[in-house]
């Protein structure tokens, strides 16, 4: 998928975010057919708060999963890949906890991962093997077992298919997220409508690469796991991987899609397939634009679109150059038309080698071309800036080449959630 | 120069720096035999601030110099460049403005350039190449060139040798620096003393690659202009472009070392080249390591020190990875001895292949190995990070390869100095 696609892709109103801490109330959604979760509170998060949950499958189904590409895992991500190799793509379940990551814990974590899957096999009489396993918290610190063990059994005790269900899945695997993040859309195939609805969370150590964070997807559609690979693939490179609150690549990154075909509704043919991957790709896009809204500290989502480069890689590395910049992500902060700032991260950004065409677009107004500033009206300007969301263009006139990145802006409130988290 | 070098010529005592913004008395230093200073305030700064300098040879001499690689080049970066080039490395004079970056000002900022070097030219009657230019500042205005000439003027009017002409020349040049850095060491060779000094400039758009920000360097010893340029090559290398605030390129990198001679001592043979490098590396890394001190909102100065990687190159990238991550930065800030950022931001390294071997210490306190963290006591180590120094060292056990960097922690202040600058 192109920046492009992806841009039209983007959800229609991103612009809606609250400024207060609380949770506002997403839109309503339920898992689709075949799909049942619970959630339970194991005191791993701050007592009395949803912190494990299980998402269970009717039957085993075809599942895709993506994981981090960091070099330090995680047990649960190496459990993870490892049963879905040994489970050939069927999946029956997925287990996740918040508030530890279960990383960099060695074999113990490694046990405790399996230990986590083998308690759901055995409720839900499967084979180990189809079990997933998520974790997302503190990295290097022990698994609490005892509080796990009776977090897992509660959960699946509270199995159920309502959208409270739903909602409590959503906010148990919260961390920093100031709200829990959902997303849904229904397309009508051939042979009927199909949903597919996804869970995702932030919000710190977010950098775009193959499956930022958790990411939890589900379809009550009928595809093999071979093409759920293929659209998880490509809607998290046009979503997930362009999305971006500190560019810090995580140990955990999950991102996991299971059909059910409840619907009885095939995926078949090319056309269906594009369909079914764009839609897909728009839930992911809303999950990824979440994730950057609610971004640690964020109070803005900076939309950075790069155009007329010799490459899309080049015209991504572009993107990426300017949403790392700290000088470029506090202007925004700011709201400081500081264009300085983005053409000289131009300057800098790997494989470009002519910035003698370059343009560049703040909110719509040129502000650079021809290697000088415009005359344009900084005091206007920094006002159309005070919006949710900026949007900065860049167009190197070189080439055809596009990319397309979100990312938060740096704030005081960043470096105290950060400064202040002890580990 | 290897990284083991560039740390052994560390200076001795990089730990006492202001908590205040006020300015500390540097070390008595004036420039070396053959040189005159002149500074004037020509109000590109706020009324009645030192904003215009000028650095004189008694006559032209031997200089090499270095730039910045952003592709967005000023114009004083550019015309500086030519003038190097057409007078064979020989200068007769420097003249060099904060408060405007002189850059992305087009074919009018290049006018403005030049004039600056015309004006000087005149005045110590010289050919206008053998006189470079470099600015520093706000980027995309346009120079108020009647305030340049008046200061321009007032600063050679001012012309002298003293220790306060110097002081004044190290005042001009700063831009958002809490206060004036300057640097010297004399050695002696075996025609006697040689005095190197310098002065430069921080606190914002500081990344290593290739001489960042201004630095103006200069001797009494007598040296082509060939083994200048080699050895100042090898400074840099060994401190600028180990030093980091926030990772942005800055359009206007300029490092300049002209050699009088006047102290009739000349560097030949192999051992003297070698002690004079040796020498200009610590003037170098001093002054690095002032920058980085006073880093925009800075608190503290991180050392990454990386061993055991596969080669030079994949530990210096290491080492930039760990001092790119906000999270690893705001965890310095707040005294945490949050090893799990630093680890995983080694896990997204280019070019790291294998961290099963890594070991990470905070402080000379081992954290980390064998995939898991040690039992060390995190509130003693946190008590031991309320230094206005951390060491982070990361040992790969791969190879021999070695890196070092050192950087600024990410704070409040930084985020306020940025987002409040107003373009």
């Amino acid at each position: 998928m192109t920046a492009a696609k992806a841009r039209k892709n983007k959800p229609a109103s991103p612009n809606t975010r609250p400024t207060q801490p609380a949770l506002p109330v997403p839109p309503v959604a339920a898992w689709p057919a075949g799909f049942a979760s619970g959630a339970a509170a194991a005191g791993l998060k701050a007592p009395g708060r949803l912190d494990v949950a299980v998402l269970v499958a009717d039957q085993a189904v075809p599942a895709a999963a993506m994981f981090t590409t960091n070099l330090v895992q995680a047990a649960p991500v190496l459990v993870s890949k490892e049963h879905l190799k040994k489970g050939r793509g069927l999946v029956r379940a997925v287990v996740v906890n918040a508030g530890n990551a279960n990383a960099c814990t060695g074999q113990q974590g490694l046990r405790d991962a399996r230990e986590m899957c083998q308690q759901v096999a055995r409720f839900v009489r499967c084979p180990i093997e189809q079990v997933l396993v998520a974790s997302t918290g503190v990295i290097g610190r022990k698994m609490a077992m005892p509080k796990v063990r009776k977090g897992i059994a509660a959960a699946l005790k509270s199995l159920g298919t309502t959208q409270d269900h739903f909602a409590a899945f959503s906010q148990a695997i919260c961390t920093t997220d100031r709200w829990r993040k959902v997303a849904s859309s229904t397309l009508t195939l051939a042979g009927g409508p199909v949903q597919i609805t996804g869970t995702t969370k932030g919000a710190g150590m977010i950098s775009p690469n193959m499956a930022t964070t958790l990411a939890f997807l589900a379809t009550d559609a009928k595809l093999g796991a071979a093409a759920l690979k293929q659209s998880l693939q490509q809607a998290i490179a046009a979503s997930y991987n362009r999305a971006m609150v500190d560019g810090h690549q995580s140990t955990n990154d999950f991102a996991v899609l299971l059909a059910s075909g409840s619907s009885g509704v095939k995926v078949s043919g090319t056309a269906a397939h594009d369909e079914f991957e764009s839609a897909l790709s728009t839930v992911c896009l809303d999950l990824a634009s979440q994730i950057v809204r609610d971004g640690e500290g964020a109070t803005k989502r900076m939309e950075i679109v790069v155009t007329g480069a010799k490459s899309d890689q080049i015209a991504d590395g572009i993107a990426r150059t300017i949403a790392m910049s700290a000088l470029v992500r506090t202007a925004i902060f700011g709201n400081d038309p500081n264009w300085g700032r983005i053409v000289s991260a131009v300057g800098y950004a790997p494989g470009v080698k002519d910035i003698r065409k370059l343009r560049c677009k703040i909110q719509d107004v040129l502000v650079y071309r021809d290697g000088t500033p415009t005359d344009f009206n900084a005091a206007d300007l920094s006002n159309a800036m005070k919006s949710e969301q900026v949007l900065i263009e860049v167009e190197l006139g070189e080439g055809h080449g596009e990319g397309f990145l979100q990312a938060s802006d740096l704030t005081y409130e960043y470096v105290r959630i950060n400064a202040e988290y002890t580990t």
